[in-house]
């Protein structure tokens, strides 16, 4: 059996990503990223998502990128709502440079538990608009982790697996009702007013809301609006 | 003037490398990584080398590397003493994925404060033993984050500059010298018994004798052996 290493954020994709690579037949150690997210709420959706996976090794680890700021996921700056989802632009809720931390953080796991493989549940949906969910670029990190790590330096496996790159939200949520994940257990909200609940405004949501929606799925969710 | 973000450790390479991006005519901000390593104290240095270079913008960003584990530097697994400083094998000083993580940081505030460069004080004679400081990697994860930030996906340069990479350590003392740098206020050991005292016995303060010796400059460093 295989080791991967997931980033686990809490919300839906990688909910769904953690099960595929359990499904995929990995072992899965799990990494949630405490940044000062205002959406703090994700990482107990993170906790629920492990227990309801039994993943017993997940470790939440604790960044602060208010420091670097120049996110409306981090600052002062409002989070956009009901606005068309996802447009030409880098939407403000870009956090910069965020999946190569996460996933220079993921790759530390992946050298301490012996895994092979980093999971990271990035999609099309959002590379639209954030540079560090596309392709290239996740070719590319690979790459360069292989060169500068213990493990890709010593001749042992590490790649990227993104198993949900070309789907659609919709077919996220298919996928991870096909692999039995509870998906209520997830939380999408950039900016959510109270644990477990949904605002139903923010990008997220409404991506959310259109992907139960077109996949033909009961939508779990608690929404305000 | 051209913007550069710079890692500031607090140890010698990083401040002569910021004292270089100064005199090559960049601006600078620093980020420091309050990762639980055990030579805390490097961060107080780091603060004394930001004043005394007029570093207005200097951050420390925390992250909790110790969740990760894996290294001597951040888990109770002893630092080693009077051993040949650098050898074939990998440290147990070395920290998992450690520089992927700090220039992944270190990229996002150069997002944030518009800088063009990434300023690393990796050298050669430590690439020898930890992968990444080595040339290939530093170029690979250049170009991951050419393709993976918004400065990068918006015809924007961004690139790392490792001014050091092929030193000796007496040449960084020299060329420390030659910028002015007091050393003095620099940090190197692993494990230091005191704020701004070093243990005269880790690969790091070993290094560190060694390279003011073979420079011919009054080492100022404070050891207790």
């Amino acid at each position: 059996m295989t080791q991967a290493a997931v980033l686990l954020s809490g919300g839906l994709d990688s909910a769904v990503a953690a099960a595929w690579a359990q499904a995929s037949g990995q072992r899965v150690s799990a990494l949630s990223v405490d940044y000062g997210q205002r959406h703090r709420a994700e990482l107990l959706a993170a906790r629920r998502i492990a227990v309801a996976l039994d993943i017993t090794d997940h470790r939440v680890v604790t960044v602060d990128l208010r420091v670097v700021g120049g996110s409306a996921l981090t600052d002062a700056i409002a989070v956009p709502r009901d606005r068309p989802a996802i447009g030409e632009d880098i939407p403000v809720t870009y956090v910069p440079a965020r999946n190569a931390i996460f996933l220079a953080l993921l790759a530390g796991l992946a050298e301490v538990v012996g895994a092979s493989s980093l999971v990271i549940g990035a999609n099309v949906q959002d590379y639209s608009g954030y540079p560090d969910c596309r392709p290239e670029f996740l070719r590319a990190f690979a790459q360069a982790l292989r060169l500068g790590t213990k493990v890709g330096t010593s001749g042992g496996e590490l790649k990227i697996q993104a198993p949900l790159l070309h789907l659609s939200k919709a077919g996220i949520v298919r996928l991870g009702v096909a692999l039995g994940v509870d998906l209520s257990l997830t939380l999408s909200c950039y900016d959510p007013p109270a644990e477990a609940v949904h605002c139903g405004r923010c990008d997220a949501c409404h991506l959310r809301r259109r992907a139960f929606d077109e996949a033909g799925v009961a939508d779990p969710s608690h929404y305000t609006l």
